[in-house]
């Protein structure tokens, strides 16, 4: 059976940039590898969520999987708690969270606690946290953030989140997002809870140290995207069959890919498998390759084109951008592997946000229609022969292109 | 803050015409500013309602303006009596309508009164009319044309329409068009109140001038297009979070753009913006330019082109293209706008209506992807990056593209 191997490049689209003269980074990047991709494929543009629709990350990959948001996204929460490995049962309500710095006046200074390197001490001092009925698990996720799950009886994902997104003011009261006694009394538990961790982190130990070492303390929790896993999630194999693996370094697309039931696939120290700029892109795309032994099909996430525009840095993302092609390479030595390379979202560097604006979709394999492409670019793959689809087509194109889609009628 | 002018050019959009050299009027016509426009732009083809749909003007542009025309348009009555400033609440029924003359045996030799120049006497001797408690309410509008609006409780805009739309017929017997019995109490007071104004018609003095000087009478009132303001329609500034302008001359716009409340702008007699071909255009597209001082979004609306192919002329759609090309100079020398321009249908010469065909769309503006595109053009824009779009896309798209849409996700 062919094998299928999926990379999507995270905030890899853009919109033309003045100082590249007019040209996405995308475009003005050497790329001989994506563009021998296209050139031995087919190519359209997909929307990922749907046309003039400003995808988050969550949404898109979920849409690019084949899974409709609109059925199945209630949140970010879950997938972040999936990703850095906490157990989640169906009616747990899940959100990512920070540890900020509150003042005196309890108005938040830093969202971030001075960009703390891990919650670990935070997490453990506070342990499990009960409150009516309710308990409260957390879990240390990458440097300053955590996983937190509400688990209990009578509980709501529609509540609204405690983390205003900026600084200056007090973190935001939690409240219900419809009328239902569920949503009341979740966004009240939540509130006694940020209460309760901001009393208890007050006078820490590790807090006091960290103010004679002039950092910021690590004072309250806040928190947002609260979500559910939907009950009603088919796993990739029983939607399609295949048996399915993930290469992916940040916790939301790990999340996304455990919660699909996926393979998460995990890299030593050494081999320098970051999700940044300075990641070990080449690693990834060989472990794909050497995985198609062992599985049907293999998901690889490259982040850093997404990070590279959300700073505005246009250079950087040429540069990161050749390094994705470089690693690519080894995909255009296995013509047997089937080859799917997009974006979950653009990201434009000069107004450092995701937006809505379709991305560039080449797939490639035996027996895939080719058409006239020179190029992968954002320009280049309108011409293609797959025209414009939005982010759930994926899936069933490249299924069918394995010939094992079901048919409609008879 | 990047301001938006959206021009909509309606009717714009032709088939070939044999004529013409199997080349459709915006083909033909000279255009360099508009071809420009769309050298600078992102292109595409737009289907207004949705693919192989035949809109009407009032749907077509509650779709361009991003309200699903299946979830908020009834009929075109509201938006008539809105654009000739009478004053609708939620509950009214409103229609359009016109005098007409009947003969001696009640039927319709004219169904404009000899093109009649106001409705104004026989709005002024009718006043206002009650009928089993329901109020009827009129105001002249542009020459044989008046709003009519029916107030009262248990009505329903569920009925079908007086005007048959032909001569040598009897009027229509107004029909409940569902099995409520709100619908078959309006029929009923609709064909009520046709007779009574009939009636009172009949001898009135400046009917008897008409005669005298060899003049149809306007000794009845026809209507048409029953419908209701809906009730949850939100304001273009809610929707969006732009204080919108609108530049109409018809009332069906102006009345569009009220519901949606844009402010609509008014020029003076000797501007000369008149909605026929004489038109100064450039008055409008210079005001717009000029409005960006104080609004967000600006909606010229330019009517011509469609009531040309209506009547056949070919070539004179073709010179008042060239006549909106001028015009359009203006905005070319404004590289800082972003700009829309596109039609609300396709308005077919040989056929004298509107068609389905998609018309196409240019998108001009800082960071706005671009195409290989050298003309404005159903031929040419069928090659954009932008595809193939619904009516309902292109507001969603514009937001993005200023950077102000929300995330799907997170």
């Amino acid at each position: 059976m062919t094998k299928t191997i999926l990379v999507i490049c995270d905030g890899l689209a853009d919109r033309p940039i003045r100082e590249l003269g007019n040209k996405t980074p995308l475009e003005v990047a050497k790329t001989p590898n994506l563009d021998q991709i296209a050139i031995d494929g087919i190519s359209g543009m997909m929307h990922p969520v749907d046309v003039g629709v400003r995808p988050g990350s969550d949404a898109a990959h979920l849409a690019l999987f084949g899974y409709d948001p609109k059925e199945y996204y209630s949140g970010r929460g879950p997938f972040e708690c999936l990703g850095i490995g906490m157990d989640l049962k169906s009616d747990d309500v899940a959100l990512r969270a920070n540890v900020a710095t509150l003042d005196e006046q309890g108005e938040i200074i830093d969202r971030r606690a001075g960009r703390i390197d891990s919650t670990q001490s935070v997490v453990d001092y506070l342990g499990e946290i009960e409150i009516d009925g309710v308990k409260f698990i957390m879990k240390p996720g990458l440097s300053h953030r955590l996983g937190l799950i509400v688990r209990g009886n009578g509980l709501s994902h529609l509540v609204s989140n405690r983390d205003p997104k900026k600084v200056g003011v007090l973190p935001s009261e939690v409240k219900a997002l419809d009328d239902t006694a569920q949503a009341r009394f979740t966004a009240q538990v939540l509130n006694k809870f940020a209460q309760a961790v901001t009393g208890k982190l007050k006078d820490t130990s590790f807090n006091q140290e960290r103010i004679s070492q002039g950092l910021l303390p690590a004072n309250t929790i806040l928190f947002r995207g609260a979500g559910r896993l939907p009950n009603n999630l088919p796993s990739f194999k029983e939607k399609y069959g295949l048996h399915s693996a993930a290469i992916a370094a940040g916790p939301l697309y790990r999340g996304i890919a455990k919660a699909l039931g996926m393979n998460i696939i995990f890299f030593p120290p050494q081999a320098g498998v970051t999700g940044k700029p300075d990641s070990n892109i080449k690693a990834k795309i060989d472990k794909a390759i050497e995985l198609t032994s062992e599985y049907d099909f293999i998901f690889v996430h490259i982040k850093a084109a997404d990070s590279l525009a959300e700073d505005g840095n246009f250079l950087g993302k040429v540069e990161f951008i050749e390094k994705i092609d470089q690693a690519i390479k080894s995909l255009v030595d296995h013509p047997e592997i089937l080859v799917a390379i997009t974006a979950d979202h653009t990201t434009a560097c000069e107004l450092k946000i995701h937006t809505a604006d379709p991305v560039p979709l080449t797939i490639r394999g035996l027996g895939v229609r080719t058409d006239d492409l020179q190029a992968y670019s954002e320009r280049e793959c309108v011409k293609g022969q797959l025209g414009h689809i939005r982010g759930i087509h994926l899936m069933p194109i490249l299924v069918d292109i394995l010939g094992l889609s079901t048919m409609y009628g008879a």
